[in-house]
């Protein structure tokens, strides 16, 4: 649970690219964590927050751990949707959830992603800038 | 644990590319399940194993899941090695779990990938054949 | 010159995405040619051509030449400017041409595609199907 | 032409990785351009220079051209081998060609990139290092 009075989410549409899919015919599972990361830009876009300008303040954000369960395949071409929600900012962690459904708005994946506030210079964790909390009306 | 005698395990080296690298000027979090892929595909070839073969006699893997823990960062030349271990067969589940070692021999990423044995032609969850259970030594 | 009366031509919206760049900072080349993937895809949509379905229908259409031309780079989260154009259908080639521009419409890239039509079965070259000329008013 | 006595040349061997193929089956073109990069990295590995060295004494090479020929596809869990030649030096800019072989020593693709050296702060153009052109042998 983020600290906030409502929930932090997000929504983007992402076409499947004929590169991302393998031989099987399908989506290639490393491409889920790029969809997620994409998902991320989006929602700190949708307030006004631009990852980038973070970074050129000294701020970056490795990810520290991914999750994914794959319920259902995607083809090329599927026009997907993507539900990023901002779920906890805790210490110098800070944790997406992830749905991913279908053209047909079957649940199609779940996943989860952690990041660490991290010094740029240093490459040292440190807390989250006020800013970025204020942006997200998170204490 | 797997119900074979001693560890089904195997290591593989691998090289960082520069195209695998981010703004971050690390290995971007994405590329680890491809590394997984090719740890996978290693570990079958060192016990006379080809998924390419299996995937011919209609029998596919699709991916059910993917985790992983990012300790360290790498950096495009480094030299990794990585270490997979079949740890589980289970219905028609199959367990797959990573150590991802630096150049220094430091641990970088932990990780685990179930995949479950799949029909191609129907996409339907199916046993793994006999013949699989014994290259391994599984019952 | 295609023969058909006007030109053939359409634009996409593309956003960088993190795991796109490097260790540079920039947009890495490799990319551009899943950009330019992307914009056949969208150029087809336009025209009510769907790639899926002639690969359904036993028509594939792999690669047989890419050229690229870097003239400025790009950076993480930009919105690029791609356009397609379908510069010509000869025997059973089929040429696009790519102008990238950057988000402040300069012109970033240039390049050109050739693809072979192919019987999916055989993986031998074809003449492109008759509907496939009749969609884009080509002979 | 390099000016230098005897062709600059070296070879790789790469295994096209599950991830990297498409739906057609086949490793996907974009992917050419990726083990073009590695095709660099290893020739110079071959004359005992590092392009990460360089690149931390402040020169980098961004692409400027990319050519690719593609002759006969690749599939999953293929060996490949890559024959990478630093072509010429002229100026700012340097080229390499490429040569890429199936299994069975049959050309698959050829290929042409060329690259600049730039200044890593300002990212302008600039003369390649002197002591670049003596690993080579180059003047």
């Amino acid at each position: 649970m983020n600290s906030a009075k409502k929930p932090i989410k997000g929504y983007t549409n992402i076409r499947v690219r004929y590169a991302e899919t393998d031989t099987m015919g399908i989506l290639h599972h490393a491409v889920y964590p790029v969809y997620f990361e994409e998902g991320r830009t989006e929602l700190m876009r949708d307030y006004n927050f631009s990852y980038d300008e973070m970074e050129k303040k000294g701020v970056i954000l490795p990810v520290y751990s991914v999750e994914v369960k794959y319920l259902k395949p995607a083809y090329y071409d599927n026009l997907l949707r993507l539900e990023t929600e901002l779920e906890e900012l805790k210490g110098v962690r800070i944790r997406f959830a992830y749905k991913l459904f279908t053209e047909k708005n079957e649940l199609m994946a779940t996943g989860a992603v952690s990041l660490i506030f991290t010094n740029a210079d240093s490459f040292k964790p440190m807390r989250p800038p006020l800013w970025f909390k204020e942006i997200f009306g998170l204490e």
